[in-house]
């Protein structure tokens, strides 16, 4: 049984059942395992030796929550990371998170594209958080400048989910994404991203079984208590 | 420079900053983090196939918090688990905390001695989330009963922060508390474990570089992105 390739709508009825009422997960404990989770894949897929240098792309959504968590466990795992978000979105949990990382000396970029362009040159790696399985297009201000200069940057990319720019259920078929190396789904895999040939991981540990075998998710097994599981293999053989 | 051993004043008022509007953190996340280093400090002491019956006990505090937390995580790894926990705390977050290991089918047992009797006979492993560093002697019923019930099972016993029974600064003078196997401090070790000689990890990687110098904490390098760090030989050579 392979897995499922979840479409936008199945992504948010998951989302909803975790935090329903008898679901019962708050946005705070699901962000901060998916923000961990996306932290991990970094660390395990660019050296923090090599790759010090971080640029956290932030959307106004979840995804850029997802991103500002990340920030800070990069900066406790010893990286240095930097937040782009031009957009911040307005709930409560954003400002909280992002206080968090202007705790942990984590500097945030103005939302002017020359602070982007300085910033890419003194970056090693890209995590892109800035659109979700909730994004569709098209690419607004300021994003529809910034997905080019992260694309002509050359630097290496870990997207979140879904790579910014493609469309949750049909990929980059508008060729207007981002082209990152690896990718970490969260929960399971998107419709859109079944040809994506980079490392591709899968994070968010926290689905229950039952809710697994309603939606036939068929998860592959994680490695002993890791929160991030190496799916290449398997979402690449079909 | 050494760890620092907190008072109990003094875990307070770490505690107190993280979750104060300047710290910004929540209880969910940081019970978050905090249950999942406890899961994965008995995934890596006590393996899954010979210790895959867990029997989590839980106090009616925060303590009780981290362990429910512990206990899912535990069944996402593929451990048995079985909540112990006769008086739950009366947070909201306990409920929904206790509401998600119910939807991960993990069982509760009734608050009666026997029901405890009959599980520590079919349990391979304790992890012992009773009293943390809130807790002020005596112990009251029903623990006062299930403490020396736990010690004469001779399971292996991993305790969260502080053994229960301890005191938290004089530690177990008294002779009244467990005597666990493993241990895992949350932020920093506690004044009453010094004398603690079974195997000790360190969890709760979220404390920002500026609290731990205000605090002079000396906390030791986590490994990678782990969120756990086997603090034994630091805290056995004084």
């Amino acid at each position: 049984m392979s897995l499922r390739y979840l479409s936008a709508r199945l992504a948010q009825q998951i989302d909803d059942e975790l935090m329903s009422a008898a679901g019962a997960f708050s946005l705070d404990q699901l962000m901060e395992l998916a923000g961990l989770a996306c932290a991990q894949t970094l660390a395990k897929t660019y050296d923090k030796d090599k790759y010090k240098r971080v640029l956290v792309c932030c959307g106004p959504g979840n995804q850029g929550g997802d991103g500002l968590v990340a920030a800070r466990h990069l900066s406790m795992f010893g990286y240095k990371p930097t937040i782009y978000m031009p957009k911040p979105g307005s709930k409560d949990i954003y400002e909280r998170l992002h206080t968090q990382c202007k705790n942990m000396s984590i500097p945030t970029l103005g939302s002017d594209e020359d602070s982007l362009r300085g910033a890419l040159k003194s970056s090693d790696v890209v995590l892109d958080a800035i659109f979700g399985f909730s994004f569709k297009g098209p690419i607004r201000a300021p994003f529809d400048a910034a997905l080019p200069m992260l694309s002509a940057s050359s630097l290496p990319i870990v997207s979140v989910d879904i790579p910014s720019g493609w469309d949750v259920e049909a990929g980059n078929e508008a060729g207007v994404g981002l082209n990152p190396d690896v990718l970490v789904s969260l929960t399971a895999p998107k419709e859109g991203v079944r040809a994506f040939r980079g490392q591709h991981f899968l994070g968010g540990r926290f689905v229950p079984r039952s809710l697994e075998e309603k939606f036939s998710l068929n998860l592959p097994a994680y490695p002993g208590y890791e929160q991030i599981v190496d799916i290449t293999e398997a979402t690449q053989k079909l």
